[in-house]
């Protein structure tokens, strides 16, 4: 290699699927590369909700970015918040100060959670995103029964037993499954005043049926087992409002302290520095090559890139984010060849989720499975595409002593107290107000 | 048994070694247990340095109360600060405003860091007693090397690169063998701009050795393996002030952006609401059968209990504990039966501490092993006691992963952004007015 201050140097902000992918692809490219990233490390967002439920600890989904790439000498990790982007002079502005410019800038910000608007919700509702977001929420769900043991109130008793989760995408899904087994199974005789099995766990989507993404039999196959974990499923209702004391439902106000948000996305925040056209959810509209129109250095991939394959647009899910960013990297190499780029193309394997203990839906192609069959499908498959050989095994451990033994490991109530209610997620106004309903669909349903 | 409301009501306060084993050993007598913890799990602390430097997950040393307590039906746990205790209606007052009634009360709260009067350096110098201390303390590690990598002054990058752990007790030798092998083997490669290898890392002991309860050989050889490790051992150096740029010591100012206070411990507040006479480290006195004097139906066990046996002082460490909390199961056990108790007798089965990779010293009797032997000896001596079979085998193996790998599994910085700096632990300031120069004799460093 030439020297190295000499070399292209392309900027990466964020080591989600796509950020990391795109690095990872150009690890033999004449290019100097940053990859920022406000977090230190690359998460495996389909577990997230493994984490929130205490099934698997924060570490077990996580590694750090700069152990990732300790190896691929052409990389810089830069633990850094992008508070700005100045596309005439193509430089980042830093939070801490500093400024990075760049000769080509790859933006995989990734999405956040949005309210559609009711950004007063985020307090009473959490979303699940980030690490911080699980974790409060495992604490918020964990005290809740603390909460009904010391109650001695009936009323008030039943609604810290009452949850409810709003949105019926596949977080939404996985999170009333594993909360429902939660109070059947794993707290099974650990209280005295209270028998956690009474507790009421409701999934409630606005649309017409849950798994959306999936066909119509899957959807009622899920809806199924769902009931048969002990989950209410209420379709084709929208929630009117959340307060701390529960939510409306049409004329009906339900009782429920512990309220979770899995029914929308917003694009990440970053995406409207770039000043160009987004989408009704705050996505940057790109290029068919993931270029932002106008600005030939700068590429999206990920969730923050609206982007059309054969007529439909490609699902904010980890497989297409994975496939996004090997395309940027495939891109800037032509670039740099001085070849032309290629429209980035889709490959849609398949669609997975599950739902609970021993119950999942699977859709490849032609082949529809549910039930067991699938969550076998699922697991090897989901600790097969987590990162890192430690964290497969591990996984793998906790999953197989809480199948026999029904409990969950990390049922450990940190934090500072009662942070739950106070703080609102990091919830970007700009970008809510450009939410649209967009469903749930999170990353890595889809093989890629 | 007869009509449980009728039974006596033992009150436990801490889910610590004393109050979890006093516990237990009340299982098959007639009374009714409430157990009171802030906290909702027993936490194995003779690991939580582990935790702190992202060798282990915070929930592979904890496990909830509840589990632990499900089959033992004569118990009720209850997540709860006390706040007040009424010597003569004999009633608990809880932070949530609910009473509790007692007939024999067991206050087991522990203790905490103390800062001998020093309190504003609590801020600059936090310290590792609770699961949230240990998150904490790793955020501020981890972050350290990012903030040096970040950092173009070399000035300011080499004060990120020194790190300062005060105090030469096992914690403090745990931290500071530990944190040079993150520095020499762990991050090696990961960083473009710094070489953490090049990281500083020193011991401070005001005394003339380490690990003073070993004998005089042993702490030699601590010193020799710690050094071997790439740590400078600084006994006999009281520390004259802490600020956020560094420490002074004698005439110097040390530049150093991460100060670890392990250097002394007092005991939990709780013990002052008794109104009885306490020691310097605000540990209550009490009689030889662990009663307190005046309070025939109040027992003090564990770390918060000042008492002598042979003429000296049982110490802070978790088999102690563990011994006084089934000597006062005992003891309520013969009051039931209108027997006589009998005074407490610590019997003392040895001293371990780990050093680092390979590295450790052993005093058991006339036993003495240092090095790779007693390195061995202590954990298979620590993992045998983690409480719960899944917690044994998920240690071994993350331990068994990281000797092979000099890898850490949970290098993950999570937590509010800059809580590090702002935030000063729950120190007591009433109970730091009363600490003594207690060495750190933590946890478990001896067997029983």
């Amino acid at each position: 290699m030439s020297n190295p201050d000499r070399l292209p140097h392309v900027v990466i902000v964020g080591g989600g699927f796509a950020g990391l992918w795109a690095t990872r692809a150009l690890a033999r490219d004449a290019v100097r590369i940053t990859l920022v990233d406000r977090g230190n490390h690359h998460l495996f967002q389909p577990l997230l909700y493994q984490v929130a439920t205490a099934g698997l600890s924060a570490p077990d989904i996580a590694a750090p970015l700069r152990h990732i790439l300790r190896g691929q000498r052409n990389v810089e990790v830069r633990l850094a918040e992008v508070h700005g982007i100045d596309r005439t002079s193509k430089t980042l502005t830093l939070a801490d100060g500093d400024t990075l410019d760049y000769d080509t800038l790859v933006l995989a910000s990734g999405a956040t959670h949005a309210y559609f608007g009711n950004d007063q919700w985020a307090a009473h509702a959490p979303g699940l995103k980030t690490l911080d977001d699980a974790l409060r929420l495992r604490r918020k769900l964990l005290l809740a029964f603390e909460r009904a043991e010391a109650e001695t109130d009936p009323a008030r008793c039943a609604a810290w037993l009452s949850f409810a989760i709003v949105g019926g995408g596949p977080t939404g899904v996985e999170l009333a499954g594993t909360l429902a087994e939660i109070a059947r199974h794993t707290l099974r005789s650990e209280f005295r005043n209270i028998d956690p099995a009474l507790a009421r766990v409701r999934l409630i989507e606005a649309g017409p049926r849950v798994l959306s993404s999936f066909p119509d039999d899957l959807s009622e196959r899920a809806r199924r087992q769902l009931e048969k974990l002990g989950v209410e499923v209420l379709t084709g209702t929208p929630v009117g409002d959340i307060d701390a004391e529960g939510f409306r439902l049409g004329d009906t106000h339900v009782p429920a302290r512990t309220i979770v948000w899995a029914a929308g996305v917003a694009a990440s925040p970053l995406g409207a520095l770039l000043d160009t056209p987004r989408d009704r959810a705050g996505r940057v509209q790109v290029e068919p090559d993931l270029r932002v129109p106008g600005l030939p250095d700068v590429f999206v991939a990920g969730d923050l890139a609206s982007v059309q394959c054969d007529g439909r647009p490609v699902p904010g899910v980890a497989p297409a984010a994975k496939q996004m960013g090997r395309h940027v990297a495939g891109a800037i190499r032509a670039r740099l060849r001085g070849e032309p780029t290629r429209p980035f193309v889709y490959r849609d394997f398949g669609n997975l989720a599950t739902i609970g203990r021993m119950a999942a839906v699977v859709h490849l192609g032609r082949l529809k499975l549910s039930g067991v069959v699938a969550w076998w499908f699922w697991l090897i498959a989901h600790v097969f595409f987590l990162i890192g050989f430690r964290n497969r095994v591990v996984v793998l451990l906790n999953w197989t002593w809480a199948y026999w033994s029904y409990q969950r490991a990390a049922r450990i109530i940190f934090g500072p107290p009662d942070d739950v209610a106070s703080r609102a997620p990091e919830a970007d106004t700009h970008a809510a107000e450009h939410a649209g309903p967009r469903t749930d669909a999170r990353a890595d349903r889809r093989f890629g």
